[in-house]
Parts: structure tokens; C-alpha cells; sequence
């Protein structure tokens, strides 16, 4: 067999994958937005069967074979081709899935689905003691799966890579200390300042067909194409890729919190204008050449869109007026000026979800802290509440009165996900980065802005980052596209800039 | 390994070729409901692929040796239990599946894909001649589909085989004649009696939000459980089981046609009702014992609800005035009898799916003289319009004026489906009969509806009809439930009955 043979083969092999992968998101997504609860049994057998399928496809030694035969070929010679970028990544993700012993995963599974019914009630019942016996066996889980990735320095550097390769705990160690500092600075600045936002009016009624109206039409102004995608209601807002042509959001509505709703439908239209401008071609879909780069990636395209452009003044420039067509004497009595100091409110509070531009990375270094302090056993998992109140009052300066608001609050522990959330702190650092460079080429944004002209930023975004797929690592596209490595400055500026102008200080 | 082991084994994989199964199921339902079409060539390949994995793990030679062990093992000594049962089916359809050679299965597809795309355009052109061509490979697949599977007197029994199990020409040539007699004299009864019905009112504008609440109120009044079921809208209504407890439904609105969106609904809650009272224990789901006995039996529970009772002057003695408030002032100077009579309309008509009660087997029982007449040679497909339009006159008095309107009207021929059409009629007859059943053990219905009391017949159709899943054949079940074969004296005494009170004859 030749290595355009095993290339083919390879090709049609992952295609298939694809297929089956897609399906299983068909029925994920299926269970979120549509399905009755009650098949919920059924639902998880279905997707079981599919995962256990997709797994022993995707391990079948063959593959291994076939990897081997295009590495080191003419084909894999240029390091930015198609081919070398997908036996790249299928080489990482095949020695990987060969790593876990099939009893660590079934076990994982096992445990993580229990996990996740305990954290429910634990949460529900504020009982931390509840869910401390299958935190600890999932620690335990979790530290035996660095152990079989292996590492280097730092057993969590073994599981950052599941979710932004190439990330290691050296480089977070440099960006979040500085990091922090400046935004808790921020944040006393913002404390202490002599103006503040009135965010009661946030609170407003404002009904639900209407918003769904204008969180459609908003998501379609910044470049969601629905003639490839849709929009649904599910309890929590996500975004999945079903298809070349099918990228599908989801949000949320409530009646007296439009901020909330608004603001979720526009990060999940951005991811989903990631999804819908990656590579579609027949050849390449379902290929890495075709995926997105990370978490942190995906996560800056929400988050740019979101924030930096959700957040502006010049959007609201162009669409206050609308907005108040939209909700007839809800805004009436409203200046822009208020309204645009209001979405941009800052304040600690104790949810990460529903914190603010300033204070959310101080919620994500706390985890970050905590997750590498459980990984070593410099805390152990009975400590985790007091360590956790302690943290939050060094990082924001208040104390959760609850388990149940400070270290009960988020679902990826359940999951066994150690590892995932610093991408969340990347994403918001690649966004103010990417928007920076992005000003550079095309000129200054805000100006578009309030024309409503969008489609410049977004064709920026299409052909500087969508369009790679996985050509390059997170940091190494950072660079291609910024001309420098990932740097927590642009966010900071932008930050110091805008609150201080909005806060007056 | 032992009969009980074997048994053991084929239940396993036969529930992992559900979870398939209804892994496509889904799909398919999301395709029709909620995918951008765009996304329908990715899609095609995923169906054709989870296709390709059930038909090759149910055709396994495994599988055969697995039934043959069970196959007259004191497992299978009672006829009527479960494995039984079970077994009887997957021997059927494993020899039906391997009776087609691989090469015939792929041309069917690879032309009935192409020949509905055809059959569309022919339509939409009123141009036959475009689809003759296609029409005229089909039936020639079709041919040789009934030579490979292999009859006694008919090729046709041969397909009926495929939704009809055990149901012969024999059988519908005994059936046909004298039910079109009847019911011609009825049409015509009907077409010179001195009253009729008032059928503009149905036209009158009813807003769809006030219709899809109705409509659903309906279908749960009825006994339709949406804790394991749901209504979405999809161009053409259909229902589809997705799970134990994930039974779905779909219909189309039209705001100047309440009577066509609430009988579809209606209709399909009968469907759904089966599908959700079939067994649905965990050891059972997805087996034929727990599976619906055939398309006629699935038909008569849609049309007993849409008909024999959605059609009832007693039900809408308790639903009129509901349906009054649902659409204020639409229907508020109707009288009860007008309106009553206004649903129960009949006049001869083009279209199958929207002709009436006594005209809709006429035109089944044209297609069903057309289609073994094709498969004999007896009509060439040059000569179908002649043929159909000659059959409207002599079975309906009227004429199509096109053949968009005659017969390019159906999808079925496209489909390669041919033996699909009698299961219609064996719906309506069966459904008659039942409900005459359920009289004579519950007591008269009509007083029953009046006081929106569904809930016996519903009880009763679980008993005697759904939980029986596939145990029984048609003929069977029908003979067990109402103490006879299957015979159009109940259908055709009820039209009499119904038809000649309201148009006076």
C-alpha cells in the first residue's frame, strides 16, 4: 500500500467516523432541546453504543498502520499540508485513546455519571459532604489518567492537553499571577469608583416571543447564517456542529433577565460563526484540517463577539434604537449612555456564569489553583470548601454564604473535566488579542459598529482563524495572526480602557 | 450453547440493532422537523450508513444459526410466548432479507433516490412522460423483487408480504369488488340526496398558535401521553417511535384549513397512541413482540380516532363548544348539527388524502387494480393515466384533470413501494370492526364522548389490541377481538348508518 493509499484509506475510515460521530451529536443535541425526559435511559444507551463504536473504529490497530505509512512520506513533507495536518492530529489523538486502559474509561464513565446525580442533589440540598466521596474517587481517576498520558512537569499539563493542546501549567504559572493582580486592582478601582451603573434596569419586563425575535435577528446581523443552522431553547446554552451546513445554537429565555438571554445568544453565535466557517469541503469535513484549534480558540470567537463586540458602544449605537422598537415602552425612557453602562456593570459576585468582563477570571485562576493543589495533595478534597471561600475572598473580596453558590456551583468536576476551565481565561485573553490585530488590518471597528457593518470584522475572523481549521496550535496561530505569543495585555488594556472611561477613573 | 443461550444472544444483539434503529429514526424525524435543508446530502449519508449496519449485523449467518437453535426448542413449544413470537418474526424477516441479492437492494435504492426526485418535477410540470421512464424501471425492480422473495399465486403477494404479513390477493380479491359496489351506490346516494353540508365554514380563518393549543388539547384528550411523546410540524404528518417512552408525532397547520390540520393531528394521535401502548419494558422493547402487528392494524387505530371517533357526533357534542372559546368568534353562530355535518362532508374528489370516508377506499382500490395489473403486464406503464383516469370514472365519476391530479398525485410508486396502497383500506375496515367490538364489551361510545369520556375505548384498544404487540397476525387478532375474520360489514353498515341520517336518505 502506497502512503496516498493509506492516505485515502485513512480519509474514508475518518469519514465514517464522522458520520457516526455527528449522529451521536444529532442525539445529544436531540436530548437537550427536544426529547421527553423520560427516554432519558434509552437516550444514554444510544449514545453509549455510539461512543463504544466510534472508540473501537477509531483504535482498530489498522489505523495505527495506516498513520504510520503516510508519517515520514512525500505526503506529510510540508508541515502546513492537508495530509500533514491530519496525521498530525490523529497520530496525538491514536496514541492518546491507546494510553487509557479500557477499565480506566468504563470506570471514568461509571463513575462520573453517579458523580453527576449526587452533585445535582449535593447542589440542591447545599451538602457539600454529599458529593466530597465521589469527588475524591473521581481525583483519584483523574490523577491515574495523567499518570497513563504521562507528563513532563506537572501531572494536570497530561489533561490540559484533552481540551487545548500544548498547554502546559509553565505557561499558566507565568500568565495568571500577573493577571490576577491587575484585575483585582481593576476591581477595587471599579469598587471605589464615583459612578455607578443602574442595572435594575436589566430587570424589566421584556416578553419572551419579542426576545426571541430580536436575539434572531441580532445573531443574524453579526453573520450567523440560518440558512446552514437554527436556534433552539435548552436549559443550558450551547453550540454543536451536526453537519457541513447544520451549526446549531441553543439559549436561554427569562422574561425579567434580557441581559442574560441576549448576552448568551450572541457568545453562542459566535461559536457558532467558528462552526459554520470552518472548512466544509466534502474531502476535508470531519478531518482535523477542518476543526476547530482548542477550547480556548472556540472560546475566544463566543467571547469576541460577546464582549468586545456585544458590549461596545458603537453596537448599541446602531441597535439601542431598534431595541426599543423591539420591546415598545420598555427602553423608552432610556439614553444610550445608561443602557450601554449598564451591560457593562461590574461587581464580584460569587457565580462564575453570571460574573462580569472584570471579575470572571478571577473565578477561573481560583479553579485553576485548586484543580493543580487537588492533582498534587496540597488540598485535599474534605478542604475544598473552606480553600475555595478562602480564595474567593483573596481573588473578589466576598465569602459565598453557601457550598451551594461557591464550590458546588459548576458541573465540570461531576464530569471528571480537570483541566478544562483555564480555557476559558484563553478565550477571553485570544479574544482581545485577535481583536487588537483585527483593528490593526481592517481599521478601527467601533466606528463600523455603529453603522451596524460587521461583515469586516467577521470576514477578518473567516479568513485569519476560521479558515486554518487545525492547521496550526492555539499559540502558534496566535502568532501567525498577531505577530506575537499569547499575551494577557490586550485584554487588560481594553479592560482598564473601557471600565475606566465607563466608571470614571 | 444452549437454546436459552442462544435465545439470550439474539435478544442482545437484536436490542443493539433498535438502539440503531432508532438512532436513524431520529434523524430521519430531524430531518423532516428541524434540519436545515441544506445539511440533507451529509444526512442521506448517515442514514445510508446506519442502514448499511443494521442490514449487515441482522444478516449475519450467526444470526440464522442463533434462530435456527431456538427454532423448535421448548422455547418455542407455546406459539404465543415471547420468544416464541419473537422468533417466528426475525426467522421471517432474516429469510425475507436474505432472499434479495445485494445488488437488486442498492439498484432499488440508487433508483427510487432518483425517481422521486423525477416524480417531484413530473408533478410540478404535469409532465408524466418525465417520470414513465423511472416508472417504468421501478416496476421492472419491483418484478423482480416478487421473483426473488418467491409466491404461489400472485407475484404481488410477494410484496404485500412487506406491510402486510400474510395477507394475499386471494384475500383483497374477495374484498375489493363488492366493498367498491357498495360504497359507489353510496357516493351516489350521496351525490343526489336533497341536503348538504355547508363545507365553506370550515374555510374560515383560524389563527395557528389558537390551532396547535387545540389541536394538542385534543390529542391528549384522547390519550395521547406527551410525558413520553411530542407534536412538532413537518410538511407531511407522519409519527415516528424513537424510544420505550419517545413516541412523535408531527402535523401541518393551515390557517383556512382547521378541518385538514385537526384531523391529521387527530390521525396521528391514533398512530401514537399504538406506538406508546405497545410493551415497552426494557426486556422487550424493540423486539416483534413488542412491536405494532402490521401497517393495517397501525392504520385502523388512526383512523378509528380520526374517524370513528373524531368524526362522531358525540364527541363533538363536548368538544364543540371548546372549540367555540378556542376560536372566539370563528364558529360562535354554528350550530352543533351544521358543524357536525360540515366534517362529515362527502363528494367524489382527485386527491386520495383528502377525499372522504366513502370515497377514500374507491381510490385505494384503484391503485390496488392498477399496480397488479402493472406487475402482470396487464397495463404497460405507457398506459397508467389512461388507466387511472378510466378507473375515476367508473369508481368516482370524475375525471382528473391533469395528472398532477391523477396519477403522478402519490409518492409511493417513487419509493418503490408498491403493495402499500391496500394496507389503507384494511385500516379503515379494521377499524369498524373494532370499534363494533369495543361496543359490544364497553357499552354504546357515542354517550361515552359525549362526556369526554376516551378513556374505556383507549383502555380497551390497550388490551385487547396494543399490548398484544406482534404475537398475533393480522387476520388473527382481528379474529380473537371480534370474533371474526376481517370482513367491510362494519365499515360499510357504519357509513350506511352515519351518511344516510345526515343526508337524509
Amino acid at each position: 500500500m502506497t502512503p496516498e493509499q493509506a492516505y485515502e484509506e485513512l480519509l474514508r475510515r475518518m469519514k465514517e467516523l464522522s458520520l457516526l460521530g455527528n449522529t451521536a451529536g444529532v442525539l445529544g443535541w436531540d436530548q437537550e432541546v427536544y426529547m421527553p425526559s423520560a427516554n432519558a435511559p434509552f437516550r444514554a444507551e444510544q449514545l453509549s453504543l455510539l461512543a463504544g463504536m466510534c472508540h473501537q473504529r477509531f483504535t482498530d490497530p489498522v489505523v495505527g498502520d495506516l498513520i504510520a505509512k503516510v508519517e515520514g512520506s512525500s505526503l506529510a513533507k510540508d508541515p502546513l499540508s492537508n495530509a500533514a495536518v491530519n496525521v498530525r492530529e490523529w497520530r496525538r489523538s491514536y496514541d492518546r485513546s491507546k494510553k487509557l486502559p479500557q477499565k480506566l474509561v468504563e470506570e471514568m464513565s461509571r463513575v462520573s455519571s453517579n458523580a453527576q446525580v449526587e452533585w445535582v442533589d449535593a447542589r440542591k440540598e447545599n451538602k457539600f459532604s454529599r458529593f466530597q466521596p465521589w469527588l475524591e474517587k473521581i481525583v483519584g481517576l483523574v490523577k491515574e489518567q495523567a499518570e497513563c498520558y504521562g507528563y513532563k512537569d506537572h501531572p494536570y499539563d497530561a489533561l490540559l492537553e484533552d481540551y487545548e493542546p500544548g498547554l502546559t501549567c509553565a505557561q499558566l504559572d507565568k500568565l495568571f499571577p500577573p493577571l490576577k493582580e491587575r484585575l483585582s486592582t481593576l476591581v477595587k478601582k471599579i469598587g471605589s469608583a464615583p459612578r455607578k451603573p443602574d442595572t435594575s434596569i436589566l430587570k424589566r419586563k421584556c416578553p419572551i416571543p419579542e426576545q426571541q425575535d430580536f436575539c434572531g435577528k441580532m445573531v443574524e446581523a453579526i453573520g450567523f447564517d440560518f440558512g446552514k443552522g437554527r436556534i433552539d431553547v435548552s436549559a443550558h446554552p450551547f453550540t454543536t456542529g451536526l453537519g457541513p451546513a447544520d451549526t446549531r445554537i441553543t439559549t436561554r429565555f427569562e422574561e425579567t433577565n434580557f441581559e442574560n438571554s441576549f448576552f448568551s445568544t450572541l457568545h453562542e453565535g459566535g461559536h457558532g460563526i467558528y462552526d459554520q466557517n470552518l472548512p466544509s469541503t466534502l474531502e476535508l469535513y470531519g478531518t482535523p484540517r477542518a476543526g476547530a484549534v482548542s477550547l480556548g480558540i472556540h472560546e475566544s470567537q463566543s467571547r469576541l463577539w460577546e464582549n468586545l463586540v456585544g458590549r461596545s458602544h458603537g453596537f448599541w449605537v446602531h441597535f439601542f434604537p431598534e431595541l426599543k422598537r423591539a420591546f415598545p415602552g420598555v427602553f423608552d425612557d432610556l439614553s444610550l449612555e445608561t443602557f450601554h453602562f449598564a451591560v457593562n456593570h461590574s461587581a464580584p459576585s460569587f457565580i462564575r456564569t453570571e460574573s462580569d468582563e472584570v471579575t470572571y477570571n478571577l473565578h477561573v485562576a481560583l479553579r485553576y489553583d485548586l484543580e493543580t493543589a487537588l492533582l498534587t495533595g496540597k488540598v485535599k478534597v474534605a478542604d475544598v470548601p473552606q480553600a475555595w471561600n478562602e480564595a474567593m475572598k483573596k481573588n473578589l473580596g466576598v465569602v459565598p454564604p453557601t457550598d451551594t453558590l461557591g464550590c458546588l456551583q459548576d458541573v465540570h468536576w461531576s464530569h471528571g473535566s480537570f483541566g478544562y476551565f483555564p480555557t476559558y481565561t484563553l478565550g477571553n485573553l485570544y479574544s482581545a488579542q485577535f481583536f487588537q490585530a483585527a483593528e490593526k488590518e481592517v481599521g478601527p471597528l467601533e466606528g463600523k459598529f455603529e453603522k451596524g457593518e460587521f461583515t469586516p470584522l467577521k470576514k477578518w475572523l473567516n479568513e485569519r482563524i476560521h479558515a486554518h481549521g487545525q492547521t496550526y496550535r492555539a499559540n502558534d496561530l496566535c502568532k501567525k495572526v498577531t505577530g506575537q505569543d499569547l499575551s494577557s495585555e490586550p485584554f487588560l488594556g481594553y479592560l482598564e480602557r473601557k471600565f475606566g472611561g465607563l466608571y470614571g477613573f
